[in-house]
């Protein structure tokens, strides 16, 4: 990819912030968090994904001679400050889910532990690259959950809110579950295989379509996807298809893969119509690919209806997240320093609080970390627990769990049935990365394993179980406490 | 902005089509049409803009060392093939309806001329391009056309579909109307201005709010705008920030432009509740900015409650285009050349068509243009003429036009009341670009000038009327044989 700078990715109201602390001596270190409000799509989980960008973005940071003297013209900045800039790098420690996990709203994603400055400047950029990608790897999987093992190929970069859109998003899909990419700089740039079979423009290129087909058969003879419904599905394009597979079969050259591809109409219908012409003529290997508009929800009819699908193209509605097309994460500040304090530890460190009329709109403060609570003898997940940072638990006693928002709702979990792994795990520390990002291809297995950890009830389309995120018993106190401080105000 | 290149921004299949055009010796000169079928939200136009990036990507095409290594690492492409990439440019000619234009769904918004394979290969990333920033500058037109006339400021960035979604549909949405964006790079590259008050966090790294406000009304003396809903809006925000301009206007230090933020809450209720809190002390020409989840039906719903509103920030739903998300524009082959042909002349091209099931999927075929007619008293759009290019018409003769999927519904044009104007226009001749794109704040001029030339019924928000786009004769005929030739396929 090519080599950018992203120090400007970020709302203007972040550099006159930062003037303003410089100017008022303000340079305490605090924690902001990074976490969702619902999942997409009222699904039963996210996917987390975007960390690798952040990494880059994190590393990439500095203001250029030409930034500054952008800043400098528009007439808002001292030089002072300015100079600041000029040797700004990043100093603090940076937390997070890994990539392909799954994860919960209310829960932490990211954690940044740096001098405010610093912390305020990266919030923007670190937003969008977490919302957008895990807004796609999500869809992704709910796409792949629906197509029930069938390969699902990312066709959407055309239709992606701009190039990066495209190229992130496909990376995203991958994670999620894609087994490719159409997308040849995505595919190139993080090791993924790039896919695709032909356009109806070849088709019309040549004088007639029984011609367009044998000539691709021709040139791509291991694998040999002809698109069918450039005239007439099932009159011409399944029955020129047919026609070029009986000659290779008569020169004993059948493809490795060879099929068809349907890409408009009535999918269900078609899909069975072209199977059973397939299967007529002898050609039970040859694959059926679809695409057109495809989203969990359509593959989830098709296949209800018995369509004959071997694998799908999806584009736009994946690409996009059509239905739910920003993931909503939010960036807060949830403790202030006050003396010596360590990123690992909750000790002083203020505890700060946003309110709002909405209760899930409330923060929680202090500085956090993580816990995912597994059922030992199944593998998943029970719950996740946020805690203060530096807390510990003891997995061989029994623990309640209750919801934060509806206390008397406990769930006792018997001591050695259960186990725990903190899952907020150090990225950053003093500016300096400690993490090396798996593969792509890599974070996709690992997203796997993390889907299998979650029960079926919520990894379902359509009115998913929710998996609980609670509160330890500390950092409820500590909320509760907030809440009467500033109640009485 | 940094040098990227886009050249592999493109779907696999486009570079597997090439090479078997290649292989073939097909490369005779085509024409394809990039168009859209349906206006954004049922609206009842769209605004066409991204045309600047996709003449950066043109000027930019050309395969490095790494791409072509990378594509014979594929295994999928011969040493010729390849060889010949790595002396590709662009030699065709392309034509554009200009940025901030409306624009309608069926007519050609680019015309790419050019040999099959140049055609074939800048498919992907032209969609790309316009597809998105079309969406967005018609999202933002929409936007904007709610406020009435009020600002409305571009805050999307952390929502935004990655990077270039952020930099690229702020861009757009300053097209379509927005007066500025809070994307600091977006601000600097095209030259628009960088807009944004201040954040929750600012408040909560003060010990209270009131502290906070002082602190910045004195760094920003000349505009002060105080976010008033970290705590309480009513009960703390708002008091406090009139206690902060009391104290400046003993100092007699009232800023040019200050006022409040409201980020959360009923906005209807709120405004109208902080306005008489502003003006009972005096302060009537404080400004009051909404900000929080805001799009054309909650804008024109609170103004229509009598919501006291100066400017607004309009976040995720512009950005995201969130009812929208995806513009769906298509890139279509409508003629191959048979002969010498030119790209103003019809002659010589052999048309093509695809059909489809589905009526409006149905393409035009042959080398278009498109003439804009406008009602010559008061200027504003009558229909648009898709017509075979080179086709002349007389502006003092009587016109018919009829909608071609409906052509008993016909209007008639009397002679000397009308005015024609070719709105697609040249932008490439042989590879060379003629033509230089305005300034994007020249762009929302020009756009702002366009909107104008639209009826009220077109722009309204919900259930428009349709502006409609007709085929010259010439065309429709052509259509109609091409149709009845592929029926009896």
């Amino acid at each position: 990819m090519d080599n950018r700078n992203f120090t400007l990715l970020t709302d203007y109201y972040e550099i006159t912030m930062m003037q303003g602390y410089y100017k008022n001596h303000v340079d305490q270190k605090v924690v902001f968090d990074v976490f969702f409000r619902e999942n997409p799509d009222d699904g039963g989980f996210a996917i987390c994904a975007g960390l690798q960008q952040v990494i880059d973005y994190i590393k990439g940071l500095h203001f250029r001679y030409e930034d500054i003297d952008y800043l400098r013209s528009l007439g808002d900045f001292d030089d002072d400050f300015l100079s600041y800039l000029a040797s700004f790098h990043f100093t603090g420690d940076i937390y997070a889910i890994l990539e392909g996990s799954v994860i919960f709203p209310g829960e932490p994603l990211v954690k940044v532990v740096a001098p405010i400055m610093e912390a305020q400047l990266v919030e923007t950029a670190i937003l969008n690259m977490i919302n957008h990608q895990s807004l796609i790897a999500t869809k992704a999987a709910r796409v792949c959950y629906a197509a029930k093992g069938r390969a699902v190929m990312e066709f959407g970069l055309r239709r992606a809110q701009g190039p990066d859109a495209g190229t992130f998003g496909a990376r995203a899909a991958v994670i999620g579950g894609c087994v490719g990419t159409s997308n040849v700089i995505c595919a190139k740039e993080f090791g993924i295989p790039a896919l695709g079979t032909h356009a109806h423009s070849w088709i019309m290129a040549f004088p007639d379509e029984l011609t367009a087909f044998r000539k691709y058969a021709e040139l791509y003879p291991a694998n040999t996807t002809l698109l069918v419904d450039t005239y007439d599905t099932l009159r011409s394009g399944v029955p020129n298809a047919i026609k070029v597979f009986e000659e290779l079969r008569e020169k004993g050259q059948i493809p490795l893969t060879y099929g068809i591809r349907l890409d408009s109409g009535d999918l269900a219908y078609l899909s069975k119509k072209a199977r059973a012409m397939l299967d007529g003529a002898g050609f039970t290997d040859a694959k059926i690919c679809i695409s057109s508009d495809l989203d969990e929800y359509l593959i989830d009819s098709l296949l209800a209806q018995g369509a004959q699908i071997d694998s799908l193209g999806v584009g736009t509605r994946l690409i996009t997240s059509m239905d739910t097309p920003a993931f909503g994460g939010v960036y807060k500040l949830s403790a202030i320093a006050n003396g010596e304090v360590s990123s690992e530890s909750s000790e002083n460190w203020e505890p700060r609080i946003k309110l709002s009329e909405n209760t899930v709109k409330v923060t929680n403060p202090g500085n956090k970390t993580v816990f995912r609570i597994y059922d030992k003898k199944t593998g998943k997940i029970r719950a996740d627990l946020i805690a203060l940072a530096g807390e510990t638990f003891d997995v061989e006693e029994n623990m309640l769990l209750f919801e934060p928002e509806a206390s008397w709702k406990k769930t006792r979990l018997e001591g050695g049935t259960y186990e725990m792994r903190e899952i907020l795990v150090p990225i950053f520390k003093n500016g300096q990365c400690i993490y090396e990002s798996p593969s792509v291809m890599d974070l996709q297995a690992i997203c796997q394993q993390e889907l299998e950890s979650l029960w079926d009830e919520t990894r379902r389309l359509v009115n998913p179980q929710s998996v609980y995120v609670d509160l330890s018993d500390k950092l409820y106190d500590m909320k509760k406490e907030l809440l009467e401080k500033y109640s009485q105000h």
